[in-house]
């Protein structure tokens, strides 16, 4: 938790960008796994945390424009939940450290919404992301919940994203915290790794250092020997040699923020030759992408030059042919990149995602694209100063879409279909890291983690950190 | 998964026990964290996986009384998925393994079972545990979310309740699988806890072996230098000289059947001399427990003779003092084990706890105490052979909870409270295996744990396994 001046800051920066109105907040409530008190670990609401700070389940919150007053909604422990909780600061307590003076029982939000809402207030809320928070904005409001859709304030939305794309240095500092304790992780992986090894002791050992750290994985930790599937959560499989592990994972600290980061490596202490040429051709994309980043630059324009790079990678390879933009403009690196370069990152791993990706990484002008590989890319509008996000290109063998592209009869100006059916078992490589945009460029976030492929051989076989 | 044999006749003896109508089995989605696409570690709904062991979200499955039809309903991925999530065998091909044939896109559901009340077949589900259920219900039933509750059938409660609590040897074997896994869990806790380690640091390195062995964790592990605080999930403490760790944690194995073990070890090599006296007391009542197992037997009594244990092995410190008896009966002993015996374990760490503690754990004769301490006995009723349970003993000392008592002016007859006074700072003890009840009597289940202090102690000292 920050000082409570930052939290004041905020939700005054939030009232001048607003105009009138009630703003409710909801905070997360415990999640069951398979039955109602067994929990998944607890993880409030972001943007509750975000003007709150507060990390205790069932607390709601308004911010009422008019009048300026901010309230809690909670309720204090009973002596039965002190015997399976121990004590816990009341929340009159709590919330002093926010620099909230007024609160009400967790009950009372609905007839005091209810009540703004008599009085001709507007009430602006964000969307739902869990099923609970469609039932509690149905109570709220008291409305049913499949009325409840499409009642979200764009006003409210807007507002948070304009606050919250810009990271203060308090969050700068807790997000460069949360990165290196994923570099830990990865160090571990890599240190770790060799044949006959299973994926899930891998998984495990990176998860263990993300708990000892801090709060959690920012996200379900990739760890796998097909570094095609993108989002691959089986870790079943024994590392053999020749195999590649790719590790996606990210740390997330104790005040919610998180980082993000892949590296792929060999089970060897070196990649194949064909490894090796893919990898540097990610390499390339990934250190074109990172050069192009500073203020003002479309984000957009980075991912299209990634690709690009992909594609000229690819094409000295004999895998890829014809003109390189317009390959990128047809799509056709998309049979190796279905997703985007990266998304901004801070409070969610994917930042502000429940708020809207139009919203997000896009403006009134810039509509989020519906294409294959281009709906993917979570961020195309102009970086600004104190923005964070990741660039991670990558290739990816995907066998399944080779053969429908193949059978779709597309591509065929620009892929060597004969050449690409030798690499149908290659798999995939990514490589990712998270960047600060600063006042004339970027500064990539971290302790120093092998990149290039040579650091990654060098690390493999000496262990020694750079 | 286990062969489709078992799930053919596990809904085969359902059929049996219920008389006519539909029944509704709602599977898992996926949880969201913090947006829509970061999930926790995906977990199926048990009932759903006892009776159609598909592992996979958003899958539901009708069982049909009157005609013996039996359908899953669910979608195959489109290619976007495959990206995501590699190949996965279809719906039609998961289905055989379990021994089903009829299979419908997910979102027929609704029609086909509203078309069934139209028809006037009664329609059978269980209760939410899951807010998404409650909604997936209003949805499938065409009623609003309210009106969900109350129309859940009792004669499906009682007859799933009936069949999961009677574990076949499949079971039996799966869930010694991961007690065994656990026992891991327990070892490396007890060999790596030392001064200045951190309770993260042990709390990281089970969860490692849990997801490096199995699934996942089967609930979250308590790993704390206050045992007294029965459920404490804060884990940032620092191990000094003179602690107690308190870990009790389980493993859930890929088919999700769980284990559920609590030991608490000195950070020394030795307790001091109060710490092995009340852990000795712990002892005590967790043999007569355990020797009490068998077929028959009220779980209520077991619980008042470990009760009754802990009372005398107080009185003998001078804490208690009285009638043992008439102590338990008025609740003195709830000042210091404020929680139930034991719980049954099988596909949920507390077992069926989402279809209601009444009918899993007592009778219609035998209805669940709503007093402090009782109310937290999850089983009552007469043992069977088959079930598996916990036996978890323990003695808390609880600040809070003393101060209270005294205010009340309560068990003044039983408990010294200048005696307790010096009492204060101890924290809490816990010991916890896992039984079979067998023909005759039980099985402890899983590979031998340090339990006596002088185990504890010898493990502590030379860090060799029994």
């Amino acid at each position: 938790m920050f000082p409570k001046e930052e939290y004041i800051k905020r939700r005054e920066q939030l009232r001048k960008l607003m105009t009138n109105g009630l703003i409710v907040f909801l905070g997360n409530e415990e999640s069951s796994i398979n039955f109602k008190d067994n929990w998944y670990q607890f993880r409030q609401d972001s943007t509750f945390s975000y003007f709150f700070g507060l990390n205790e389940p069932d607390l709601k919150a308004t911010i009422d424009l008019d009048t300026n007053e901010d309230i809690v909604f909670g309720d204090n422990l009973s002596i039965d939940d002190i015997v399976f909780t121990g004590p816990v600061e009341s929340i009159e307590e709590q919330v002093q450290k926010v620099g909230v003076s007024n609160v009400k029982p967790a009950a009372a939000i609905s007839a005091y919404v209810q009540d703004a809402i008599a009085k001709g207030k507007q009430v602006h809320f964000i969307a739902a992301y869990r099923p609970e928070h469609l039932l509690e904005l149905s109570n709220i409001l008291n409305i049913q919940p499949s009325e409840v859709k499409g009642k979200e304030s764009l006003e409210l939305i807007k507002s948070i994203v304009k606050l919250r794309s810009i990271k203060s240095e308090l969050e700068i500092e807790d997000i460069e915290k949360a990165v290196n304790t994923t570099v830990e992780m990865h160090y571990k992986a890599m240190e770790m790794a060799e044949e006959g090894l299973k994926e899930s002791d891998l998984y495990g050992a990176v998860k263990e250092i993300a708990l000892a750290n801090g709060n959690n994985t920012s996200f379900p930790t990739i760890m796998t020997i097909n570094g095609q599937i993108l989002h691959n959560h089986y870790r079943g499989n024994t590392l053999k040699k020749g195999d590649m592990v790719l590790c996606d994972c990210g740390a997330e600290n104790y005040s919610n923020y998180a980082g993000d980061l892949t590296r792929t490596f060999p089970v060897d202490t070196k990649f194949t030759k064909e490894q090796k040429e893919i990898y540097d051709i990610v390499y390339d994309s990934y250190s074109t992408a990172a050069d192009l980043l500073k203020p003002g630059q479309l984000f957009l324009d980075v991912h299209l030059a990634a690709c690009k790079k992909i594609v000229e990678g690819l094409q000295g390879l004999g895998i890829m042919k014809g003109d390189a933009d317009k390959a990128v403009k047809a799509g056709a690196h998309t049979m190796f990149f279905q997703c985007g370069l990266g998304h901004m990152m801070g409070l969610d791993v994917h930042d502000m995602e429940n708020l809207g990706e139009q919203y997000v990484g896009y403006t009134e002008e810039m509509k989020k694209s519906t294409e294959f590989g281009f709906k993917s890319l979570r961020l195309g509008r102009a970086l600004e100063e104190g923005m964070v996000l990741t660039v991670e290109p990558g290739i990816y063998f995907i066998p399944e879409l080779m053969a429908l592209r193949k059978k779709e009869n597309k591509y065929f100006e620009f892929i060597n279909y004969d050449k690409l059916e030798t690499y149908k078992n290659f798999g995939g490589i990514r490589i990712e890291d998270d960047f600060l945009i600063t006042k004339n460029g970027s500064r990539k976030l971290g302790n120093r983690l092998p990149s290039t492929s040579d650091e990654i051989e060098a690390f493999r076989n000496n262990k020694t950190r750079l």
